[in-house]
């Protein structure tokens, strides 16, 4: 029978499976042998390097200027690390940025750099950020949140896994080769920039602007900016949703109103709001909008079956989460429903009394706003017709005297890489050399614009590869990263380099 | 037949109004015509005291000790213009007020005042309040608020509808009798509050203290501290809307969530939240909780009557309101569903994202606000249960994993006086004789605490005698008496003496 080059490939894919996922020739197994016994041995040095990036303020989202010093303090560090690997290091000037109050505060630059330029060799490019979210000690850390600190083999820090460990990791593993005096088995490239908790800013443009010079010879794009499912088993994520934003508005007037001398005559807008919000999404989380899952991607026996082993406990889940009960019993349901499903929020309502106590207001003009996360393969200005026409059709059967006005303010389209890429190929085989399992293989629910990002510009083939647990607890008062995932992780990306060359 | 004493004290109203509405008795017609001209020569010096009075800024909203200084001179001014008619002034010293930042502040006193004991004349008692709203010039007044201007005979100035101008006119007719040296037809009492504008502190426990001293020889209760419908047109207001007002909480948990990584496995309690408000009433402003309407007042062919004759401009009115359509159009539809049916309204929502831009967010606890006003002869707390019951219901058909807590927060029952009493008979008297016109009947659909308060605990006849146009702006930055209000009120409180000493 004819055999297409996919099915060769998923053969070839077999066959590296079948023989314990690892390269055959000999040469690379000592070699992996030796760079992983380098890990090992050298893991307190990786730590203290970790250490001292932890104690940078890198913190970009409070715009405050001795942040943006120790942001660009952070930059720098960086850029000097590598330039002592032997990369071309461009830190990119980005100029500066405007504050609503008028602040202006550099943004710091971002880092392009480079190792080898092999045209035999594969090209791959991490993207990592440096930049970390608030932290005090007074917000509830039980160790300063900018001395990493190890407690029973979790290394506590602002930074640590959210992601100044996952970028050091992928340091180690290039620096490793060099250490041990072999040459890299390819061209690296880093892209790491100090605002990606502040949104990205400048991000997309640059990318964009060096996409035929930077980017031009880039094979494969790895992001490591995520978290596996599991507290121990290792995952590969493949696909983040999006997310469309709406606001609906209804006005009566600018001014609100005395509840005790306009109540019983107005069509007030909060009682045209709340109809209009409570037509949205029924008790079961099933979104109430006609058409809305027309497009969404039917659900093959394969795609089932991938979800069956994928290492998650529900109690676990759920008592971790402090929820009682979720709107489904199985595991498979709840992560096609965080993964694969759209899923229609409702956030909040602005113009409204939000204080506490009791006010007799009946507010004038009121904002809601709610969010459907997008799934492959909706189409946004579909559903932004579909979320338009609906309300309009809700607003019109009321027969209010009030106005409405929908817009959607924003539109990210989710992400889905192809996990028959032989990218992620190269990466499920490093695991199992590393971790002696196969990956779990994952979705992110959220919206994370960067893997999309590269992936529309750049148009090759993007892989997030997550270093950290579950219990990671990024953005949280309790950040860590574990010894043994930035360890193994450290392993983990020099073999997936290992793994890579034999592609080419 | 059998004539019973209402009917007989209607009958007597009957004969007064057909002959006019005045005394018969030549002596108080002349003596009646001296006090009107007294009152129109020295106008000038009536509003000159407004104008003293307006220049304290007897601000009780703003919590700081300085306007609590003018607060109390404000007061100590009161009581000395009082004491200078010949009044026992006792001015009751209510301590001081802990405010929740840990601040202590002084109450200023009440006024009992009180001049004539004659125990063969009825006893009236005027209650007022001394304090303002705050203002300041930069909230957009067009003159400074506390320098009374006069502008096309407009007294603009915060405090001179509201409520110093009829406190004074009050006190105006009383002096006039002393100028001309004739004795008062009525003995008199005041209570004149300090804290009116900021809930009336320590007032009930004042009263209830009082009730068998200073109120025990009370006949007559008038409050003038609201406003005409009209802009020429004298009213009468025999009625106000009581409130019950509710907060819904929904739980899950008490952070938020994040709707990337949660949306699609939870009961939201947003989700929840909105379909229990929008099951409180429909788009046409009817309450849809069973049984709520079952004790509500039947409408009497006599009451439905008594609207047609109010003076309302629906056009001017809907004009003036910024609104584009009631949800009636008839005055009658919109007056009775502002004052004798309940409405109710959704103020908003604690805990949800209230902000402006587009946050991301579960709320994981939210607390929904809505009070309905309550009409006659509605019962608090089959209100209450009804309430309940309704919520309960609709939430439990959502088959929500969340919890809902439903609480009834304040509950105000409405107040209504009988329009056939003496002294409403006699202030509809005075009214033709100083305008030449019956008076509106009028209620009101907010909740106006005193009048209860009063009818409650001194168990006297409650009158609400407004002075002030319906344009007079009360809380806004143009509040105005006009001249013509203040000084014909000042007439209208004689006439009302003279009314009420024919009683007795």
């Amino acid at each position: 029978p004819h055999v297409t080059h996919s099915q060769a490939s998923s053969v070839l894919a077999l066959l590296l499976l079948l023989e314990g996922g690892m390269f055959s020739a000999s040469r690379p197994a000592e070699l992996l042998e030796k760079v992983f016994q380098h890990i090992h041995d050298h893991q307190d040095e990786f730590v203290q390097t970790l250490k001292e990036w932890v104690a940078i303020e890198s913190d970009s989202v409070q715009p405050l200027p001795r942040f943006r010093q120790e942001l660009f303090r952070m930059m720098a560090l960086a850029a000097d690390k590598l330039r002592r690997l032997g990369a071309s290091v461009d830190s990119v000037d980005l100029g500066s940025q405007q504050l609503p109050d008028g602040q202006s505060l550099p943004i710091p630059p971002i880092i392009l750099a480079e190792l080898g330029n092999d045209p035999k060799k594969a090209t791959v490019c991490f993207y990592g950020h440096l930049d970390v979210q608030p932290a005090a000690r007074e917000d509830g850390w039980l160790t300063d949140p900018y001395t990493l600190t190890e407690v029973d083999g979790k290394l506590y820090g602002r930074g640590a896994t959210d992601n100044k460990g996952p970028v050091l990791a992928w340091i180690n593993a290039v620096s490793t080769f060099q250490a041990l005096e072999q040459d890299l088995p390819v061209n690296v490239k880093f892209i790491l920039e100090g605002m990606e908790e502040a949104g990205s800013i400048a991000l997309e443009e640059l990318v964009e602007k060096e996409k035929n010079r930077f980017f031009s010879n880039v094979d494969y794009v790895v992001i490591s900016d995520n978290l596996w499912l599991s507290r121990k088993k290792p995952a590969l994520t493949y696909g983040t949703r999006g997310n469309s934003y709406f606001m609906v508005e209804v006005k009566c007037r600018d001014q609100d109103f005395h509840s005790g001398t306009f109540g019983g005559i107005l069509n007030e807008p909060m009682a045209d709001l709340v109809a209009l919000l409570g037509s949205l999404v029924d008790a079961s989380g099933r979104i109430l909008i006609p058409g809305i899952y027309d497009h969404v991607a039917p659900l093959t026996e394969k795609e089932k079956n991938m979800y069956k082993s994928i290492d998650l406990d529900v109690e676990e889940y759920k008592n971790s989460s402090q929820v009682k009960k979720f709107l489904f019993d199985t595991k498979e349901e709840i992560l096609m429903h965080l993964w694969r499903y759209p899923s229609l929020s409702i956030h909040g309502i602005e113009g409204a009394f939000d204080g506490s106590g009791a006010k007799t207001v009946i507010p004038g003009r009121v904002v809601g706003k709610f969010s459907i996360r997008l799934v492959p393969h909706m189409n946004m200005s579909v559903v932004e017709k579909q979320v338009k026409r609906h309300l309009e059709d809700v607003f019109s059967k009321r027969n209010s005297s009030n106005e409405m006005a929908v817009s959607m303010v924003l539109g990210l389209y989710p992400w889905i890489a192809n996990i028959n890429d032989s990218q992620y190929l190269a990466a499920r085989r490093a695991i199992r050399t590393v971790f002696g399992t196969e990956p779990d293989m994952i979705r992110d629910g959220s919206t994370i614009p960067i893997a999309r990002l590269f992936r529309e510009i750049i148009c090759k083939s993007v892989m997030m590869l997550p270093l950290g647990a579950v219990d990671d607890g990024e953005h949280s008062q309790k950040e860590k990263i574990n010894r043994w995932n930035y360890i193994e992780g450290s392993k983990l990306f020099a073999a997936y380099f290992l793994e890579i060359a034999k592609l080419h």
